[in-house]
């Protein structure tokens, strides 16, 4: 192996914690390789990081990314910065002046990955993402490469540790959703706004990219469904225990004939699937494979050290050139074109978990599952709770497999009895 | 890359499945890869092999392995015995005739795996194993790329799907030991003789193989200690399960300073532990690293498709040639040297779970937790069960962290006390 030598640009606390196990002197990484990557430089806009750091002097520390991009010495570059720009600004420009390019930035990856994977394929280079998805969970690589025998039929995941933890709060400690976030927030896993991850946009920058490589397929970022946490009452949570079934905000790309459906939203889990006993800001990926059957890769999904793990494993990745290699084999990555067709909202096929609220009168149950029938949904179970709420009464049902645009029409029927009070609330239900 | 022809040398159930997805017209590996690995023969020492597999007329077969080891047009051996001979032998010669080999023998990779991967050094080759621990899971890739910027503390896993079948059962369904077996063999989850499974032998073989990657060392196979699950009694995993707690088949490698545990034994689990909810066949593997902290891969252990899976992985990652560039980067393979101590069964520290056979008088409890206090060894909690058992009281307790050979004296002095009857069963308790 040649001398390696990495820039780092945004010392944030993932990259403070790549820098800690860069420097380590009795490094994990000496123990099992012979060579290993050496931290050249870093850049970081805020001049205090330097002294924060207590960098040994051969290490360069700019303010300018531009100085460790220009630097023939270093031979890839670590982008830590997150968001858009300048982060795609600087690796684009990494590409181009010769350098492999290891990322966390799924914001980036999920809006311009093919674009920048077409580049880096332009200039002979590879981009590294494991750190993207799942902080230090090696799930790219299993997707990529253990599963490579697998036509892969579905992903189905815990992706975002935020919104997994405030959801456990409300589940364990029957907590509302303001209390839970309030919580979350105090102890740093949720962010003073948290739009981002409770609206399950994160969720979906993650599905995007594994999507892309379970599937071998591009797809504009914007097809993907997505729905948050934030109207998920407590009562859902516990009715629907009752009826064995957990509440988690999965990730879900599956694949049916020639369509996928990409879409992110709280949904229920019976009991004994392996998501559901995914707790706080744990992240857990289920695969389904051609071959392999159902496997399931679980681990820290953020936090410094899980995700610095995740970084500097793609570093010697890129550092023994195996990167490289496998960059330039994957017809996966950047092909370019959608080969299979998205679908809509409407045409989602899943259970259904629905809460009426009712007047306690004969024949209410009668009406609705009439409308229900005529949409061709059919009842797995029906709970009438006698638990009132403003004098009326929540009526719970489970549905069979029905198509959502059905569901919608059948709703919406529905709404218009007059026994029917208050907006129904549903939720999508994975049963495998 | 080059074309890449492959020699596939024992055509059982897994073998068969190998060839399945390499002669598929649309393998998913040509919707993936520009270049895949070819099958360019196949040796069984039974020629019906042949005519059952409806084999295309462009594959050799041959009854003799010789000949697909001296073709020069293969460049890799897949190896699909079993067991030690003649298994080793093909191995070496592979090897020694300059071809990669893939292997999913575990058996012998546990006794002879340090030998072999010298001797595959010394040609310049490389041996890739994925499919010997865990079936398709990709545990090794993970242990040794995903985590390599980890320190690895501990291994712990279900790594044998025949007897977490069997404790399922005997859990789910309050069967008998002997009856759930019996049922594993109709099923074909175990062998007529299952020694192999039911006495950890197997499991303890894949921990070798887990350990020496996790830990970088080298040790001798027969310092695992392994306990099968013969002797599990029902009762236990009921007043277990009272207190929260699961019974399964571990696999445990643990390090301590620089000494390492390395056992194969029935333990309890908390219900909440992720390897708790791992039912039936299925296996899974939890590593802690000292980035990463807790990860968990799950899935199918064995079985034709997902074995095939990992073999194919294997054989997709040599053709590319990662496979070579990861064995020979590696010093935590064929090190040949013991880096750590390994602990003996007295030194093992864990919680334990005592159930004793007493006589129903006061003073008894006094008499037991007096001696276990003697020897350092603290009570976490006690249940006396009414239910008697030839007259006797079961009486269970909980103990906190203690070392096994205190425990072993303790235990020897107890059972002089005349209110001790029957011998004592203990079992282990891992509480992390």
């Amino acid at each position: 192996m040649k001398a390696f030598n990495v820039g780092l640009i945004g010392m944030g606390t993932v990259g403070a914690g790549v820098a800690r196990i860069l420097l380590e002197k009795k490094s994990p990484l000496l123990e099992k390789l012979d060579c290993v990557p050496v931290l050249k430089g870093i850049a970081d806009s805020n001049p205090e990081v330097k002294s924060k750091l207590n960098l040994p002097s051969e290490i360069l520390f700019t303010t300018d990314g531009q100085q460790l991009l220009n630097n023939p010495d270093i031979q890839v570059i670590v982008e830590l910065i997150g968001g858009v720009h300048p982060a795609k600004e600087i690796i684009t420009a990494a590409l181009e002046k010769g350098k492999d390019v290891v990322t966390a930035n799924k914001m980036l990856l999920a809006l311009h990955g093919s674009e920048l994977f077409r580049k880096a394929r332009q200039h002979g280079k590879s981009i590294s993402f494991e750190a993207s998805v799942g902080g230090g969970i090696p799930i790219i690589a299993a997707l990529r490469d253990g599963f490579i025998a697998n036509r892969i039929e579905s992903i189905c995941g815990i992706v975002n540790g935020t919104t997994n933890y405030i959801l456990t709060k409300m589940t364990k400690e029957q907590v509302t959703y303001s209390d839970a976030l309030a919580e979350a927030q105090k102890l740093g896993y949720a962010e003073k706004d948290p739009t981002m991850d409770v609206e399950g946009i994160d969720s979906s920058h993650k599905l995007a990219i594994l999507a892309r490589i379970g599937f071998g397929t591009d797809f504009d970022y914007a097809r993907i469904y997505h729905e948050g946490i934030r109207s998920v009452d407590l009562s859902d949570i516990w009715y629907a225990h009752e009826l064995g079934y957990t509440l988690k905000l999965l990730a879900i790309a599956k694949k049916d004939n020639d369509t996928i459906e990409l879409r992110v939203h709280p949904a229920l889990l019976p009991h004994d699937h392996p998501l559901s006993s995914v707790q706080g800001v744990f992240n857990a990926i289920c695969i389904t494979g051609s071959a392999v059957g159902e496997a399931m890769l679980y681990g820290k999904g953020a936090g410094q050290m899980p995700t610095a793990s995740a970084v500097v494993a793609d570093l010697v990745d890129v550092a023994l050139g195996r990167a490289g290699i496998t960059f330039s084999a994957m017809k996966t990555f950047s092909r370019g074109s959608e080969r299979f067709a998205i679908a809509d909202v409407l045409q989602f096929k899943t259970c259904y978990y629905l809460r009426f609220s009712v007047v306690d009168k004969p024949g209410v149950l009668a009406k609705i599952s009439g409308i229900l029938g005529k949409y061709e949904i059919s009842i797995a179970s029906v709970i009438q709770h006698k638990a009132k709420e403003n004098g009326n009464v929540p009526l719970v049902m489970m549905t069979h497999r029905a198509e959502e645009g059905n569901l919608q029409k059948a709703l919406a029927e529905i709404q218009q009895l007059d026994t029917i009070k208050d907006d129904t609330k549903f939720l999508r239900v994975e049963e495998e």
